[in-house]
C-alpha cells in the first residue's frame, strides 16, 4: 500500500498545471487508473489525463459505477479515483456514502463550469441553482460535504497546491472519500513559481499517552486467561494486518473478524476462529467467542451487521477498542492513533502465552464436498464448490443478499475480500470486481451477485470487455429479493427473470453459462477458473426459497426487529 | 392534470395511519402509480402500496431510475412519485436534481429505521451518519434540502398530517421535487382523531398589482407592431398553454418556444414559428424572431441551451418576462402569481390584432420525404422520415445529445415531448418513456437515444416487459459520446459498441431491429408503430461523425466557450 508520507514530485519544470499538479500527486500515491464518465465541464481534465503517461482513464457506464469501480480500487490499493462532470456528477452520491461509511479512500473528482463562467450567474446545463453565491452554484459541493471528509474547490493557481495536498492528506489520514471541483478554465493554469509544497507531518499519538494505555493493557492482559481479538476493516484500511497478527502470534491471542473486516488475516492462520456476528454467525464461533473473558476490538465499528443485529455478546470482563477515533478502555479513552499502538502491541512485555481451547475455523472445514450429478443447484452447495477452488490470487466481491452472508462462512486468504457489508449498497459486486482487477492485475475477482444486486449494474461487464478484464461472475437466481421475503413478502419482492447467459453475446465478450445441478455449476466453474482472458458468468438458477443457512439465521433476527 | 386544490379525503374512518393517509393524499392528486426499489426500511409502506386499490407499485430496476420514470411520469400527469429506501436512496439524487431544475413536481418518499431505533444512536445498515444529533442520522435530509423545495419527516402522527399537507401543497405550488422520510415504526400509527387537515388556500395576486401590470401591457402592447411570444416550460407545468394560446389567438400574436418548453402548444398551429434557440436554432426561426419588436418571455428560464450559448437576440425594445418568480418589464418588477397575469392576457381589451409577416413552422415542412433504398441511414434522416409518421397519440421522450438538439425541429403535437433539456442528464429516455406510457396509457412513447446515454439505463427496458409497455426507442448508434467529439475529441468519447438488439432476447419480450439503410429504417419505424403490446428497439447504425445540423451549429458554439 502506497504511504502518505511521499514526497510529492515537484521537480518537474517549468512549474506544472493545477490539473497536472492534482495528477501528479495522485500517481505518487499508487494511482495508475482512473474510472468515469466524460462530460463537457471535465473534458480538459480528461484529455490531461490521456497525455499521462502513467494514468489510465477508465471509461465506466454511467457515474455510479464509476464510483464503486474505484471505491474497489481503493480498497485494494490504498486510493481510487472516479472522475466525473458537474451536476449528473451527483449521481456518485451512493459510491461516496457507501466509501464515507466503510471507511475507503475514494477521491472524486469533478469537472465545473469556468469561474469566468460562474461570475456571469447565467443557468446553464448541468448547474443545479446558479443564484447561491457569487462563485454561482455550490449545490454538489454541498450535497457532497455531508459525504465526504474533506473538499477543494481548485479555482486559483495561489491556494490549489496546498488545498490538493491537504485534502489528499485528509483522504489518507482518514480512509474517508474527498471531493475536488476543478472549473474547466482553471486545469491548465500554472501554479506559481516557485512554490513550496505544504507539509503534513506524520501523526504521532502523545508518547506518555501511549505509554500509559500500553501499560494498562498489559495489566488487563495479565489477568485475563481467554482473551480474543475481534479485527475490523480499519485493521485493513491501515495496514495494520501484519503488527496485530504478530501481537496475536505473539501471545498466542485467537482472531475472530468482523464481516466487514473479513480476511483481515489470513483465514487458514491456526489463530483465525471465523467471522463472528452475534447471533447470526456459525455456532462454533460464537461458542468460543463467548468463552473470552477479555476482548480487544481492533478497528472495528459495531454496527448491526457486524453484531448480529446487536445480539452480539459485549458483557466481557475486560474491554478494549482501538480504533480510528482513539482508544476506550472500559470506560475511560485515550485520544491517541490506533495504529500507534496496534503497532506497540506485539512488544508488550508480557511473559505469558494464553492458552485459549478453541479450534481454528480452517480447522472446522470439510476435507471434500462432492457434487451430485442429478442434485439441484442451492446456495449452500455453491459456497461449499467455491471453497474447493479458492486459491490466494483470487479476490471474493460480494454484493449485498444471500451471497454476502453466505460468504462469510468461506474460509479465505489474506486480503481477499471485499463487500458493501455494512452500508449494504446492491449492485456494487461488478464494478467492484472491475476495480479490485485493475487494482491487483495478477489477481483474479470472483463476484457473487444475487439477481436484485445483478441488475442494477450488470451492464458494467462491458467495461470489462472493453479492457480485456476477467472476472468471474457467480449470479445467484433466486428470482427476486430474497432477504426481502424472510422480512415481508409481497410482489414488490419479485423481479423480471431476464436470460442472463446472454449478456455476453450483447456485449460482445465474455462466456455466460446456466447450470442447474450441482456438477453442472462445479464443472463451469472449473471451466471459468482454468481459463484466463475474458470475463465468465455463471448463473446458477435456485429456488425462490432457498437461502443459505446465514440468511436464515438472519432473517429470524431482522424479521423480529421490523415486526417489533 | 388534476388540480391542487382538491379537497382531502378525509372520510375514511377510523383515523387513517401515516402512510395510508400520505397514499389517500397522493391519490386525490391524480397518482395511480409509484416507482421505486424496495428495501427493509420500506418494506412496510411497499406493504400499503400493495393493499391500496387504487395505486400500483411499479419496480424499476434501481433508485435513480425510478426518480427518471416518476419524473417522466409527473410532466405528464402533474404529479409523480418514487419511492426508495433509506441510505441507497440516496441514488437517487441526480433525478431529484433533474427535477429540480426543471421543474418537475416530483415527490420522493424514502423509509427510514424506526424513531426507537434511531434514538439508540446504534450503526445499522444503510444510515449514513448516526452521530448527528439526537434524532439519528439526517444525512439523507440534508443532501435531500439542496435538491427539494420542501420536505417532511414523517415521526409523529400529531404533525404528520399537516406536514404531508403542506409539502405536496408546495409541491405542486412550485412544482418542484420535495421529500419525506417515513420511519418503518411510523407507517401504521394513526392520526389523532379527529384531525383537521390544515387549509393551504389557492395563492392571488394582490390584485391592484395585476390590475397595473396588465394596464401596463396593454400600454406596451399598444405601442408594439410586431409583438412575439417566447414560451417555455412553466407554461406546460402550471397548465397555462390554452390561456396563452387563447391571448395570442386574439391578438394574432406568433408564437416561438424553448427547448425545454417544446409542444407547450400544438406546434402545427399557425401562430407556431418553432422552437428558438438563439443562433442554434433554424435559420427561418430566427430570422422571425429577430423581427420583433417586443417579446413577452412567458414560463421561460433563460439557461445557455434555450438561448443557443448566450447568442438569444434579447434587445427588443419592449421585453416582458413573466415566470415564476413574478413579472418582470423592463427592468421593473411586479410580485404578481404568473399564472394570474398569463390567464388574465386573452382578455386585455386591446382593439388592434397583429399582423406581424412571419410563415408558421408547419408551413416550413417539406411534403414527403423519400426513403432511399441503398442510403446509409443518417440522423438527418432519421428526423425526416419520423416527422412523416408522428401522431397526436404519440409522446416524444429525448434523450441528451444529438437526439435532443435535431428533436428540436420536429413538428410535434401539444404536449408530446420531455427531454432533460436544460439539466441534460444522459439516460433520462428509457426510463422517462416508461414513465409517460403509465401516465398517459392510452399514448405511446417514442424514445430517441444516442447510444452513450442508452447505455446508462438500456436494461430499465426490463420494466417495460415486466409491465406490458410498449415504447418505440430509437437508438442512434453514433459510437460515442458525439456531442463531445466536437468539442475535445480523446478516446474518453469512445464507448464499447454493444449487440444493441439482442437485449430484447435478454429480457425475455420486445422486438430488436438494426437498420443501416434510410428504407430499412422506415420499414422497421412503420412495423413498430403498427404494432402494440411490446416495445421496439431500432438500432440505427450511424458513422461515428455523423450529426443533424442541429449538433453542428451547437458544437460550433460550445467549442467556442471550452476554448475560450
Amino acid at each position: 500500500m502506497p504511504s502518505s508520507q511521499n514526497a510529492p514530485n515537484i521537480n518537474a519544470l517549468p512549474s506544472p498545471s493545477i490539473g497536472q499538479y492534482l495528477l501528479d500527486r495522485l500517481h505518487d500515491y499508487g494511482i495508475l487508473h482512473i474510472f468515469g464518465v466524460p462530460g463537457d465541464y471535465v473534458l480538459r481534465f480528461n484529455k490531461l489525463i490521456e497525455n499521462h503517461s502513467d494514468i489510465k482513464f477508465i471509461n465506466t457506464v454511467r457515474e455510479n459505477t464509476a464510483g464503486y469501480a474505484a471505491d474497489g480500487y481503493a480498497r485494494m490499493r490504498g486510493l481510487g479515483v472516479a472522475c466525473i462532470t458537474y451536476g449528473v456528477g451527483i449521481n456518485i452520491s451512493n459510491a461516496l456514502s457507501q466509501a464515507y461509511v466503510e471507511s475507503s479512500p475514494l477521491v472524486a473528482i469533478s469537472g465545473a463550469a469556468g469561474v469566468e463562467e460562474f461570475k456571469q450567474q447565467k443557468a446553464r446545463h448541468h448547474l443545479i441553482n446558479t443564484t447561491t453565491g457569487p462563485h454561482g452554484d455550490r449545490t454538489q459541493l454541498e450535497v457532497f460535504k455531508n459525504l465526504t471528509i474533506d473538499q477543494g474547490i481548485l479555482d486559483n493557481p495561489k491556494t490549489a497546491a496546498h488545498i490538493i495536498d491537504r485534502v489528499l492528506h485528509n483522504c489518507l489520514k482518514h480512509k474517508k472519500p474527498v471531493y475536488f471541483e476543478l472549473p474547466r478554465d482553471c486545469v491548465d493554469l500554472p501554479l506559481p513559481t516557485p512554490f513550496t509544497p505544504s507539509k503534513h507531518s506524520p501523526h504521532i499519538s502523545d508518547p506518555d499517552a501511549l505509554k500509559e494505555a500500553l501499560s494498562e493493557t498489559k495489566w488487563i492482559l495479565s489477568k485475563s486467561s481467554r482473551p480474543m481479538i475481534w479485527a475490523g476493516h480499519e485493521i485493513l484500511r491501515f495496514g495494520l494486518s501484519q503488527d496485530l497478527l504478530s501481537f496475536a502470534e505473539t501471545f498466542h491471542i485467537p482472531i475472530v473478524s468482523s464481516l466487514l473486516g473479513k480476511t483481515v488475516i489470513d483465514e487458514h492462520h491456526s489463530l483465525f476462529i471465523g467471522v463472528y456476528q452475534g447471533e447470526m454467525c456459525l455456532k462454533d464461533v460464537a461458542d468460543a467467542f463467548h468463552q473470552c473473558d477479555c476482548l480487544l476490538m481492533a478497528g472495528l465499528l459495531l454496527n448491526d451487521l457486524d453484531t448480529g443485529i446487536f445480539t452480539a455478546k459485549l458483557d466481557q470482563n475486560q474491554r478494549i477498542s482501538a480504533n480510528q477515533k482513539g482508544l476506550t478502555i472500559g470506560k475511560h479513552h485515550y485520544d491517541i492513533y490506533f495504529s500507534d499502538y496496534i503497532r506497540a502491541l506485539k512488544d508488550l512485555s508480557l511473559t505469558k502465552k494464553f492458552h485459549f481451547p478453541v479450534k481454528s475455523r480452517y480447522s472446522h472445514l470439510p476435507k471434500e464436498i462432492k457434487s451430485n450429478e442429478n442434485a439441484k443447484t442451492t446456495t449452500k452447495h455453491v459456497f461449499q464448490c467455491l471453497q474447493q477452488f479458492i486459491k490466494p490470487e483470487h479476490i471474493i466481491v460480494s454484493d449485498v443478499g444471500d451471497c454476502l452472508f453466505a460468504s462469510a462462512d468461506l474460509v479465505l486468504y489474506y486480503n481477499s475480500f471485499m463487500a458493501s457489508a455494512y452500508f449494504a449498497s446492491l449492485g456494487f459486486g461488478i464494478p467492484g470486481a472491475i476495480g479490485a482487477q485493475l487494482a491487483e492485475p495478477n489477481r483474479r475477482a470472483i463476484a457473487i451477485i444475487g439477481d436484485g444486486g445483478f441488475q442494477m449494474t450488470a451492464m458494467e461487464l462491458a467495461t470489462a470487455v472493453r479492457y480485456h478484464l476477467d472476472p468471474v461472475v457467480i449470479l445467484l437466481n433466486n428470482h427476486g429479493y430474497g432477504t426481502e421475503r424472510i422480512l415481508l413478502e409481497g410482489s414488490y419482492n419479485d423481479i423480471l427473470n431476464w436470460n442472463y447467459t446472454l449478456i455476453p453475446k450483447v456485449l460482445g465478450g465474455g462466456v455466460g453459462i446456466k447450470v442447474e445441478t450441482e456438477q453442472a455449476f462445479e464443472s463451469a466453474l472449473k471451466q471459468a477458473l482454468s481459463q484466463r482472458g475474458e470475463f465468465y458468468l455463471i448463473e446458477v438458477e435456485l429456488e425462490k426459497l432457498d437461502f443459505s443457512p446465514a440468511l436464515n439465521r438472519l432473517g429470524e433476527l431482522l424479521g423480529q426487529e421490523i415486526n417489533r
